[in-house]
């Protein structure tokens, strides 16, 4: 069935974030990101295939499970995505709540949380190299950007799907909340008392790291157990957010 | 003075590759960037400045130097900047080539290769990172984006001016002379031989990592002495490049 004019709009709506806040669903876009979706058993809504790729085998677990398909045009698709070669395929997607409480589980634990990190390709990325690390949840305190964003869903490559993510954290209260469950508190910044090198990683472990241009608060890095520096050999002013957190997870591991 | 129109065109040429091409220069935007190549003694051709902000104290060493400091518009610096919110000040800076040979001196060193790395967000970042972590210059192979492009330029936020960089690099070719002088071609490849966790570097080494959707191509992993796989814990499929080049550096240092 073709999409109708107010079905396009329902798409187009995910977007923006005021329209996710009011259906609690996000948009996925591309064959890549639903083969992802599907094969993490994520919550699809329903699925805007544009005609000519209706046939797609991509599409066949859909079709078992009766999830409904709709057609859509070109110039729709066009009006829906947000890339400027739609894939050929859109899907809505509930958004999954996660419990900060179900992160601070016993055994040995990798989290990491984001303070302001802005930038969605940045924070996609960062949620990848942390499922890459198998770490157990990423936390996006105030002021990152929202997780449901398009850019972040396309930079994240799937990995939305595998690792739970909690945004709009109050950090400073979670971060004493993780210590009473026996987490170490490391925290990411430059002038940190301890070298990266010399750092041996606890079993439990919140890796925290700062925007590129603001870092981290000082009541955070207070917080902290450790902090963290990564040694810096040349002359570049700074690490990206996304490069200091792979280090960091790289390491631990 | 304030810049003509034909000034003007002069530094939105550059915006493209042909312009960079013909005259040999390219274009910087922003304090920034600017303070970076004054600091690193680039060779500035000239600076054009918004109205309000000609008495900037960052200007101060080129006015001394003699450096041709033009007023412009703010409507005109919206035409040559490719940023929304240009940032009050553009410069012409000549593009310095450096030899191939002049990084395979002796000692220990420490060069990156990047194959058909195309997006300029990161190969600037991988470019700032190499910088961070002390290498002794980038080589890009062909299939890369240009370095002098606005964007790399913008994402390696003056690292540019740090560390030599080789474009339009016939890799294979130049692996082999690096080889030749006791270099050791490490290569990061999905499926590598070598876990990252179990390789000790040499003391001098060529990192080289591939496109994330390409890969490095077979006739480049067959030239290396190591193929280097980063350990996977999750499910992510595949890391970004700059992450990946990024845990490299680090662990080599």
């Amino acid at each position: 069935m073709r999409l109708t004019r107010a079905q396009v709009d329902q798409y187009r709506a995910l977007r923006r974030k005021e329209g996710r806040a009011a259906t609690g669903e996000f948009l996925l876009e591309g064959w890549r990101a639903l083969t992802a979706a599907i094969a993490a058993d994520a919550p699809i809504v329903d699925v805007a295939v544009r005609t000519d790729e209706v046939d797609r085998p991509e599409l066949e677990p859909l079709k078992k499970r009766g999830t409904a398909i709709g057609t859509i045009s070109e110039r729709d698709l066009g009006r829906i995505s947000a890339t400027e070669h739609a894939q050929g395929v859109v899907a809505r997607v509930k958004i999954v709540r996660h419990q900060i409480g179900a992160l601070f589980g016993p055994g040995d634990r990798l989290l990491l949380a984001l303070v302001a990190v802005s930038d969605p390709g940045n924070v996609g990325t960062i949620i990848r190299t942390a499922d890459w690390f198998g770490a157990g949840g990423v936390l996006l305190g105030r002021g990152c950007v929202e997780p449901f964003n398009e850019k972040v869903v396309r930079a994240t490559a799937g990995s939305l799907f595998h690792i739970p993510i909690v945004d709009e954290v109050e950090l400073l209260e979670v971060l004493a909340q993780a210590k009473a469950t026996g987490f170490r508190v490391v925290v990411a910044a430059a002038g940190g008392s301890v070298s990266l090198s010399d750092w041996r990683p606890a079993k439990r472990n919140v890796l925290v790291v700062g925007s590129e241009a603001h870092g981290v608060s000082a009541d955070i890095r207070d917080s902290a157990d450790v902090t963290l520096a990564i040694p810096r050999y040349g002359r570049a002013e700074s690490l990206n957010a996304g490069v200091a957190a792979a280090i960091l997870l790289a390491h631990t591991r």
